[in-house]
């Protein structure tokens, strides 16, 4: 693959690529990591163009890894072959594969959004856990969503559990960072109707029309929806709870109410 | 407290203690590990009766514990003191609280089993990742299922993780552990309808009736359901999926089918 060969754990390369797990250096570089064959490929696949490439041939699992780099090079990235020690130092998985990449991160505004018809929304607000971001994202796919819109985040979107826990997600839905107040002016110019789901609604997600444009709206996992979104939401609406009050975390019940909105926008009325 | 004191990290009950992370160790001592202040709080509110309790008041979060130390002594409890250093040694937390107890295992066997009215089962088979086995113990509680029966595990319901991934739910849920064809024997014998998802089934699961006597029937991750389950099975039925092929895993997949269990059977029809 006409590669450059990395041994020195000193390489300052080596560095940055454990620098990117903090969210200062990717913020200051622009860039965020993408680690494992499945998530590269991914990337590849929804147009992602990594800078670079990192390969730790010790580590490949497959047969296939050859092809995944001629891949990446033709889309533009620059290929290191990493000795077995030196991938190990920059991997974050416990079962590294042998292949992390660095892609630039991209911004999407409010603006950029399909206008699917009618449009289905996943709202999330303030979320925490990376690996819970991920999972909404991966069940927003599921739930043919048109798009996340992440309001005042905690955690943020290129970290790499979110990465890994999106199972590639993260590379082909469209996902808008923005300010909740920006988010409810604009869903409001353009007839979405916003429901919420948090424990203190009287109406069950089932008893409410989930046809139409549509936002489903979900807080963070420790204090739920902020007073602005409980307020400003044009419906509240529970999830029936039969054991102990915190069985449902936010990615569990951002999925049951998706599927409800999938089984009412399905049928033929 | 009173309680016996221990700083060496070469004390055989430490030793002891990391040993139980194995399931051989497990299994031969007939004992497992409940780590934290809630899985303790909940196992004891359940009924559990752990034979000893492991204090590192170094890493106490709170002002109950001492409250959780007298109602674990109460409940029959050897209660010992370890300092930092050796509480660190057995904790498996990336955050300690300073609280880790050892209780014997159970066994319940499917005539264990209450009769609910009509029952709603959760049947998973051979699941290999600890954390999907305590999700799905979550969701079949939040979903009020009557009992959750575990067919040829592969991951054993005590190990660690499931403990602490199903946030306490192993101690107040029936599970019960049994092979595959007992476990269809037994579901057939009682009138129970199976219903199996799966992605090649042609029904939708909202298209199939989730009232009376039901067993939801998941299989493992990376295998799905055995041949057995497919063809003994009432019913097979799929989830509609609109993003990637791996985007719902078995834990998501089960929590939409058994909200969709609650809402038909919550209809007065």
């Amino acid at each position: 693959m006409g590669a450059e060969r990395i041994t020195s754990l000193q390489n300052p390369r080596l560095k940055q690529l454990v620098k990117l797990r903090d969210r200062g250096a990717r913020d200051a570089a622009g860039q965020f990591l993408i680690e494992g064959y499945r998530e590269v490929k991914r990337a590849l696949a929804a147009g992602v163009k990594p800078g670079e490439l990192y390969c730790g041939p010790d580590w490949f699992l497959g047969e296939n890894e050859a092809a995944l780099i001629a891949e990446a090079q033709e889309a533009g990235a620059v290929v290191f072959e990493l000795s077995k020690d030196a991938f190990a130092k920059v991997s974050y998985r416990d079962r590294p594969d042998g292949l992390l990449a660095v892609a630039p991160q991209w911004r999407r505004t409010l603006e950029d959004l399909p206008r699917g018809n009618p449009p289905l929304l996943l709202v999330v607000e303030a979320i925490e856990k990376p690996g819970n971001l991920g999972t909404l994202l991966r069940s927003a796919d599921a739930a043919g969503v048109d798009a996340v819109i992440v309001c005042d985040p905690v955690t943020d979107i290129f970290n790499p559990n979110v990465v890994r826990s999106s199972t590639g997600v993260l590379f082909s839905m469209p996902v808008v960072v923005a300010a909740g107040a920006e988010v409810q002016a604009w869903l409001r110019a353009r007839g979405v109707r916003t429901v919420a789901t948090t424990p203190a609604a009287t109406t069950l997600y089932t008893e409410t029309d989930l046809r139409g444009p549509l936002a489903l709206v979900m807080g963070s996992e420790q204090y739920g929806l902020s007073e602005s979104w409980l307020k400003g939401c044009d419906q509240l609406v529970r999830i029936p709870m039969a054991g102990q009050a915190d069985s449902l975390n936010v990615a569990m019940a951002a999925i049951i109410t998706l599927f409800e909105a999938v089984r009412q926008r399905s049928r033929r009325c």
